[in-house]
């Protein structure tokens, strides 16, 4: 948590598409402010900040934007087919970047952003950010623009749950399943995949924009279960449950099994779009103040997740087979 | 619900293996007694008997018992790869027949058995029955016993729930995944697989002897999702609870999304598996007393359970590629 004597971490937004949750976190993040708005032209930006009642300065362009020494740290909301470049460009300039995801529309491109912040000795966090998904015109629907689709930008949140409970070591193959949905542009609309890990861990996911809204984690292992529906998002601000059970079998008799699941509720002071914020702030501080260097645990899972994803087209591309993860 | 005047039905059941819960249902239904147990020696049904505090006639051989004429219904919790030899001798003699899950090795093996309960005019079931699945030397490990292991097994009941859900409509193809455990034997310990319906509806299961227990039915709709966590046998024995939900979205400034799932209750007056034996009861008295036909619907349903888990055998046979199903 943020100090009185911290310093506040000044933000500039490159886009004005589904920032609002964001910037609000930005907003109310103690650590945080939110300093500028870059559009593609000032009319946007300006739209944007009435909109959402922001209040900041507006560029029409991103390059002004980045061009403002004032900014130190600069969010990437754009269409995924910008963020190699706009990510790329705002490191050179010096600027931290929190991208959102998917940061890339394949591991290629995800190595130049990376290889674009290390050469600026720069820090990339790459993140969560709960957005609408279903929405017929959104940039994600679009080939041009996020190519990737559902599995871009839901799907991502799945892999990266994954991989976050095998504490991301990557799965040895990756295998599409048949029934994905495809819009009339050729854009993934809904879609899942198997991965199958090394000790004979298994994951499945399924990520689409046409289903009713969920985020649904199930954890099996050979001693207990673990349930989350709202992993990507807690359903309230500053609170969040999930679900444990082990040792559970069946009773004698003609009764069931047991025990049943058993709730545990964790909260937090902040809600934790903003508590993203602000260990994104945390970092930076560690970077300016104290000459740390940037933390290589953000990137590394970023690149863990594009990889299984970019496996993931590969596997649809050749009719749904298993196809090898190599770790590079 | 049985009524006083009611006939009761005799009830023999045919081997000991894992027969305790559901004689114990046979015991505690109204309509339903207990009529005698065949093991494979007088021995081995003594010891069933004491063993679970039974009261029943016994037999030393499952010939005998069938020979009983006043056996009118026989239970056969056998090895799967005994149940078409038995259900269809058990169907010739006239008995109606309650088999354990899987009913046969395959499709061709099930139809065995439906034609000779055709033949005689008879009635079959094929029902669930909890039973505990971790076992390491249970007969559903042993390739000569139950081939199809967990598959057989917990996979029945995965399967049986997602016809159940798409209202007994077959899948266009089925697909296995990568990841299956066998033990040395070459019997599955653990397996999942895909199935591909049309409508773009895509549902995935997964079977294990090796995880904790879990029953879960996750179903996610366009416009709303169900979870069940007990579906196969509820946690207490007259009491079962499933979770819808509808119509959530996100919320707006920095809050999460909702509503969150909401859980409805169903109470019954008698435990479940009690129920499934009153309802067989009820079966047999319309065809014993008013002369109706036996009831199509359960061995349809079989049939096509047994059908996609032959084809989930064939994918993994193949290399985890998909499989058409083709409903014949």
């Amino acid at each position: 948590m943020a100090e009185r004597s911290d310093p506040i971490i000044k933000f500039g937004i490159l886009g004005c598409n589904s920032v609002a949750r964001l910037c609000r976190a930005i907003s109310s993040a103690p650590s945080a402010t939110l300093h500028a708005i870059a559009g593609h032209s000032l009319d946007e930006a300006t739209s944007c900040a009435l909109g959402n009642g922001f209040t900041a300065k507006l560029y029409g362009s991103y390059e002004e934007l980045l061009g403002d020494r004032e900014v130190e740290a600069v969010y990437v909301p754009l269409p995924t087919s910008l963020h190699a470049r706009w990510a790329a460009e705002a490191a050179r300039r010096g600027k931290h970047v929190l991208v959102e995801k998917p940061p890339a529309l394949d591991a290629e491109a995800l190595g130049e952003i990376i290889a674009a912040c290390e050469g600026s000795g720069m820090h990339a966090t790459f993140t969560f950010n709960a957005s609408p998904n279903f929405l017929e015109n959104d940039v994600r629907v679009k080939p041009d623009l996020d190519a990737l689709g559902a599995l871009g930008d839901a799907g991502w949140y799945c892999i990266r749950s994954i991989l976050w409970a095998t504490d991301y070591k990557l799965p040895k193959t990756v295998t599409a399943l048949p029934g994905i949905v495809f819009n009339e542009a050729g854009v993934i609309m809904s879609c899942g995949a198997s991965l199958h890990f090394e000790d004979d861990l298994v994951s499945t996911f399924r990520c689409s924009f046409l289903s009713h809204l969920t985020m649904d984690i199930i954890a099996n292992g050979s001693k207990g279960s673990l349930h989350v529906y709202d992993y990507a998002l807690p359903f309230q601000e500053t609170q969040a449950s999930y679900y444990t059970n082990s040792r559970a079998w069946f009773l004698g008799g003609l009764a069931g099994w047991g025990p049943a699941p058993v709730e545990h509720t964790v909260t937090t002071d902040l809600p934790q779009v903003v508590l993203m914020v602000e260990e994104f702030c945390r970092l930076v501080r560690g970077i300016k103040r104290d000459g740390l260097k940037p933390e290589a645990k953000w990137p590394a899972i970023s690149m863990k997740t594009q990889l299984v994803l970019d496996k993931v087209k590969l596997s649809i591309e050749r009719g749904y087979v298993p196809v090898e993860v190599l770790d590079g």
